[in-house]
């Protein structure tokens, strides 16, 4: 790491690195009694698996020993596949505990990318949960660098046959090794996780992030600005441990004692609604595609939450309607997030003012639709393309840079070679600022519509649609104009069963933008293409919309 | 600093170092119009200072350069005696941020001591309050070190003659220097701030912070288990920036964007009680002492507060009188606070834990009146006189030891030598912590009563006659006794106007603890000696009371 000019006078408190490991010996010693209550994946098991903190320190110390036993050396990558549960929450501790590197990979990505990221990565296991057998018995043979696969259940569960060289059961695994195991010291600047990006172009890209960039995320996640976690919460994490770290969750929950619950792999509308109803949560994190199962699901019924108080939303853009509903039918308090794996993930959250507190109802929610403040440690700036940085107007929008100790400064094996820009980190994101320090994302820099000179969000349009009753998902996306060179195009899916016309649509947006930010036009479709983390994809889109010729060209 | 083994595999995240100016310039940049109020210290000047946190930020620079110019150099000592107000705030940020170290004195101290500090610290320059003039006249001619004394107001204040050597203006000061300044950026574990414990024997010692200790304390500190601080919060701190830091609030305000309210000299419960309704404080932080005079205020005129809601209660134990008071009269949520100067200072915090939010409201008072959970970052342990660990079982208590990276690993200039114990802080408190994890301050370990070879906590006697609504303050200390080597003494200062004889007080505790606790006397007396942070001097009771002879000895 860098160093920096010393002080002939140094501070004279305790010299003690920042470490993963003491995050759950804190927990396990201070907040034992904490529970933790996961779905099981294996669908048998239909009970919920209920332990305290102090069960997980203990399996994830065993495991640990079991890592060290098998060989594993301090930087050795060890891969998951696995969903939301109490055992990978053990191997985020054993495998960083131990000073190896867990490397959490995306059951949803294509099989060859997950093979070619296991290689990357030169993962030296593999575990996998008892749903992606047939996934792993798939790639096993092209994992060369992989000496034994484990899948995450007991010897029950384990299949009689299988094509898998060197399989392990992980239930044996913890009962063969002893505890007596000591959680090993050792500098904050070591590599303890590796997610890799999903990228839409090129080849995955992974961020390595370090003992030191994880704890000091976790402190500044758990602030009331941020997730806001307490000893009162029971939290949910729909947000996917197999990336971008569950935002953080699985560290910020366990430095706070809150009660955690998992899961697992059903992540439908009625199963999150029983799981939260059933085990009394109070916050939950995840993207929009998810609440609007779970929205859904409570509108039809006609149900309303015991417990469920605040939400994080974030992955891409919360829709103003979504939000709406969860404020206004629900009173579940939104907070806007938004962030990036190659930021551990949290840059900024959403979130009144002091000033604000007496404003009207919906002056405070246009403020709330932004994505909001830095986090104490991120610093964040607006550039026009030449790197020239912008102003804090609120109205000017340009690319959105970076910079702090928990944003990637290069990926693992320096792919994509030297990505800052003069120390920052470019985004990707176009964003306005305001001069009370409120980002808003405007789009995606490759996402922009450039009509003419300017510049036209895309999701602005989304948003306006979105609000529309009788849509259900929108994407816009710039296509060819042989005078303007771009001009917007609306793809939607209308509500099941809901009437609407391309001119109905476009009246909605009439007053609300500049005549010029009009869509050209508008298409319907039955579904929206959507990648490994549920986001739309553009890309897709602009592939499948080539060709479309505008009215009037 | 102590190095540690490094992994073969680094993470790849930026590299920036922990600092306190990158508070300030969070706070400028981010949340630039969150408002700073201060009472001024000046007393012709009766309106309220406002400003923002951008110009703070400016204001700060200045002086950082107008330090740097007068040639403060890294790593040396500047002094300040000086109330809660927004000049000691661009102090803590100017002095820190250009790597000196600021030293914040307690005025309250006897003036010997205040020069024996200056000297020990070698202090190049001493700011002070108005206030302060008397007090810097007589000591100035004693403190050799000093190379300018800095008036913390404008000219119009300053006195026309002066027994004070190079005697400067604060407001000059800045308006000379130019706001161009960057701050420096070195190495975490430089020198930042400098704090002398007021102990009651030997000589002050001084906990010297790290810009390491005094981020992660801060960033530990703004959490919701602990001050709980947000951007929608207006906090004022009563706890005094020239001890303890303010416990950390001049930093987690900032970082965390919220209205900060400084009380200057006015800490009686009227100024108090005025400036929370006029500037809508949510949030304050302070010893029992001062809560005394503010509730004491708004009982005996009928007042409630309007935004009032939460407050941290630390130095000393809060009586629960106290907190049933707060709570149920006044609707203010209280929380608990543990630490030491040499902890930076916050330890532990109070507050309920999940399984708790149903529990009767009687048992859950029993739950907040204990000092509370660890902070992330701190672990703590009790031992017996051997050193020997006992038990988390909520009955037997011991000396309590602490360990952090805020926490102190020796004194400023090695005062004291070598003060750890195994790698752990003593803290000269004796507690028990539960099976939950919630420790509770039984007494100091010099005020324990050792009865018979058993251990009587002072403090359990002291929280019962506070509960006698006759009594306003009492206070417990062993006396002599020739068969117990100790027994128990109630000194006691009875409510204006009450009446109240020792059997009724000791009639008072029957039933509440074990016969062998029982109190063997009670004396009456008009006021209890209080040393320079407010705390009852114990060993000056326990000096008054030496001879006294004990009923039936």
């Amino acid at each position: 790491m860098q160093s920096y000019p010393q002080s002939p006078v140094t501070g004279q408190m305790m010299s003690q690195p920042l470490s993963i490991s003491s995050i759950i010996q804190f927990a396990a010693r201070h907040y034992g009694g904490s529970e933790i209550v996961s779905r099981r994946v294996e669908p048998d098991l239909t009970d919920l698996h209920r332990y305290s903190y102090r069960d997980c320190e203990l399996r994830a110390r065993r495991l640990a020993r079991a890592l060290v036993e098998r060989g594993i050396a301090m930087g050795e990558r060890v891969g998951t596949l696995a969903w939301n549960g109490y055992r990978h929450l053990e191997l985020y501790y054993a495998v960083s505990g131990t000073g190896a590197v867990l490397h959490t990979i995306n059951p949803r990505l294509h099989p060859e990318q997950i093979a070619y990221i296991v290689n990357h990565a030169e993962d030296q296991l593999l575990f996998f949960d008892l749903t992606f057998l047939p996934l792993v018995e798939a790639i096993a043979p092209h994992c060369a660098s992989v000496k034994a696969f484990v899948l995450m259940s007991d010897r029950a569960h384990m299949p009689l046959e299988t094509r898998i060289p060197n399989l392990l059961c992980y239930e044996e695994l913890i009962e063969a090794a002893s505890s007596d195991y000591s959680w090993p010291l050792f500098d904050e600047n070591a590599a303890a996780a590796l997610c890799y990006t999903s990228g839409t172009t090129g080849n995955p890209k992974g961020a390595l992030y370090s003992h030191r960039s994880t704890v000091l995320h976790a402190y500044a996640s758990a602030m009331p600005n941020v997730l806001n976690v307490s000893a009162r919460d029971t939290v949910l994490p729909v947000v996917p441990m197999f990336h971008v770290n569950a935002w953080g969750l699985p560290y910020s929950v366990l430095l706070s004692g809150a009660k955690l619950v998992f899961p697992g792999a059903q992540l439908d509308g009625k199963s999150l609604y029983d799981l939260f109803e059933r085990e009394g949560v109070t916050f939950s994190a995840g993207v929009p595609t998810v609440w609007l199962g779970l929205i859904n699901y409570a509108l039809q019924n006609g149900l309303r939450f015991s417990t469920f108080r605040r939400t994080v939303i974030g992955g891409s853009a919360c829709p103003p309607a979504m939000m709406n509903t969860l404020i206004d039918r629900f009173d579940v308090q939104v907070i806007h997030g938004w962030g990036m794996t190659e930021m551990s993930p949290l840059g900024t959250t959403g979130g009144l003012l002091v000033k604000h507190l007496a404003l009207p109802k919906e002056e405070q929610r246009k403020i709330l639709q932004k994505q909001g403040h830095a986090i104490y440690g991120v610093d964040m700036k607006i550039v026009d393309d030449d790197g020239v940085e912008l102003p804090w107007d609120g109205v000017r929008f340009g690319h959105l840079l970076v910079k702090g100790p928990w944003i990637v400064a290069s990926y693992f094996r320096d792919e994509g070679g030297d990505v800052l820009q003069d120390g920052w980190f470019p985004t990707g994101d176009v964003a306005t600022i305001d001069p009370d320090g409120f980002m808003q994302i405007t789009d995606r820099s490759k996402d922009v519509i450039k009509s003419g000179g300017e510049w036209i969000g895309s999701i602005d349009l989304e948003n306006i649609a979105m609000a529309h009753p009788a849509v259900m998902q929108a994407a816009c996306i710039g296509v060819h104009h042989p005078k303007w060179d771009e001009r917007p195009l609306l793809v939607v899916v209308r509500r099941p069963g809901a009437e609407l016309t391309r001119e109905e649509l476009l009246g909605f947006f009439e007053g609300k933008i500049a005549k010029f930010w009009m869509p050209d036009d508008v298409v319907f479709t039955d579904s929206l293409p959507l990648g490994g983390t549920g986001k739309i994809q553009k890309n897709r889109l602009r592939e499948l919309y080539r060709d479309h010729r505008l009215p009037g060209t």
